[in-house]
């Protein structure tokens, strides 16, 4: 594997006025960046979404692995100061990698969620949702144990609800019917804690609450990893005091189309979104004469 | 753009014994694979499907003319005699590119499946149903038009159906319900004529059908695209006239999945798929050090 690659801050920026990276494969990670702009206001957060290569959840571990790469030397080369990875699935496969490879800190989704899953359970019976590669990686039942080695826990892939969330049909019969259909077995199970293991299911949040019933705590990790960030930051001494915080939206794919989508997720306009080519990934076709 | 590309067939084989070249983004290609199959059976197909980056439904036309291009590329490379864009997507936004670069004919879905329609339609309104990319690019209108002017054309992107076609989910309540919604206005347009604009839709054939009922015909185009190919070969002399015929499978990312769904959709395993990284295309993290 690589060596640890070097940081390229810009040089003079103080680490508290640097910006904080977060990474998604498409808009899912919105939610997580929403949380993080409530909760740290004066922060410049960037935000990239892999749009072109979008989704990571159906694909293996060494093609995520290798776009997270991409999307880690995209923020390394802007000098954040901290990484997020507000996708369940890079997290769950490719976040011991990242932390290896770049000096600043990393966090992914999954220990938050499993955290606060934890603290919120009665009866220690945790079910967990997510991407087909999320759920296969058995990260969250790791995290889970590494933390109460006594939960029991349940799992469920429910690869219908990232296109049921972007085609935006969050509140009817095909939502509510689809929720059935994957969750049936979780209800028998008699879980008291559900994760939403994927960004884009709190969108979902509604119609599974109510096919779950009120005894089932539903945990969104987005809130807790807006927490963490905030925690280490503090840790080190490394808040921004100063400024207003600011959002800038990146993206793989045309913009149209997550500006289109992205509203919902983030609760607020990312029109401002520009396009990039990451090293590794193929550049429009025009650009790149063959003989 | 790129000059034409030279082609690089193994030195001595002769034009009949060369391969064919079919590729898609993904699974849904294998429909149109099994057909060439059954119409051509001393054929070598060579068969790539890009299921690192798939969907391409969703992206924008030049982020799948630069996937087009790696994936021609590819069967160029192998000196393949023709080259079938089994996909609706690319069909609709990069086949003039792709005639362009390569001396080999290139056949796309869409005049096969255009040229189907004019010939099944009895009052001239034809409906086209398709992923957001090839209903936005308006290329199947244009196709249809160019044959017979005097067309009336329905259109309608249905996102859901290939997560649908993918999770096996086409024979059931959730399957009915979104079949429902997203051909309500198509029904009450009063077309005669369907097309199945995306190689993923002849899995949802009979819960279409049965929605638009027995006046509406249903249009594949698969059947059409085979059948193009066959008289182009013949054409130019260029049949294989020997042999027992072969179908070789090439992924981008983990063969895994590939294998699992795509005997749904080739109606035989495609156990034996091996995967290639292509040109432009991340390779996985662990073969690109850094410093």
């Amino acid at each position: 594997m690589a060596g640890r690659r070097k940081s390229r801050a810009p040089a003079g920026g103080s680490v508290p006025d640097r910006p904080i990276g977060v990474f998604d494969s498409g808009v899912g990670g919105l939610t997580v960046l929403k949380a993080l702009s409530a909760r740290l206001p004066k922060e410049a957060l960037l935000y990239l979404g892999d749009t072109a290569r979008v989704p990571y959840g159906s694909k293996s571990p060494s093609t995520v692995i290798g776009y997270a790469v991409e999307t880690g030397d995209f923020f390394a080369d802007r000098g954040v100061k901290l990484m997020v990875v507000a996708c369940n699935t890079t997290s769950a496969v490719a976040l011991d990698l990242l932390r290896a490879r770049y000096p600043v800190p990393v966090v992914g989704v999954i220990e938050p969620g499993a955290r606060a899953a934890v603290r919120a359970t009665r009866r220690g019976r945790i079910g967990v949702i997510g991407t087909e590669a999320t759920i296969a990686s058995g990260a969250y039942a790791r995290a889970l144990r590494d933390i109460e080695p006594d939960v029991e826990i349940f799992t469920r892939a429910c690869p219908l609800f990232v296109p049921l969330a972007e085609e935006g049909w969050t509140d009817n019969e095909v939502a509510r019917r689809t929720v059935a259909l994957y969750l049936a077995s979780l209800r028998r199970s008699g879980i008291d804690t559900l994760i939403l293991g994927c960004t884009h299911y709190p969108l979902l949040r509604a119609v599974i609450e109510a096919y779950m019933g009120p005894d089932v705590e539903i945990v969104d990790s987005a809130q807790e990893t807006a927490a963490e960030v905030r925690r280490l930051l503090r840790g080190k001494g490394a808040l921004r005091a100063r400024g207003r915080g600011s959002a800038s939206f990146f993206v793989t794919d045309a913009a149209e189309r997550f500006a289109r989508l992205g509203e919902r997720f983030y609760g607020a306009s990312v029109g401002s979104a520009v396009r990039v080519v990451l090293r590794g990934e193929a550049a429009p076709a025009s650009r790149r004469p063959r003989s």
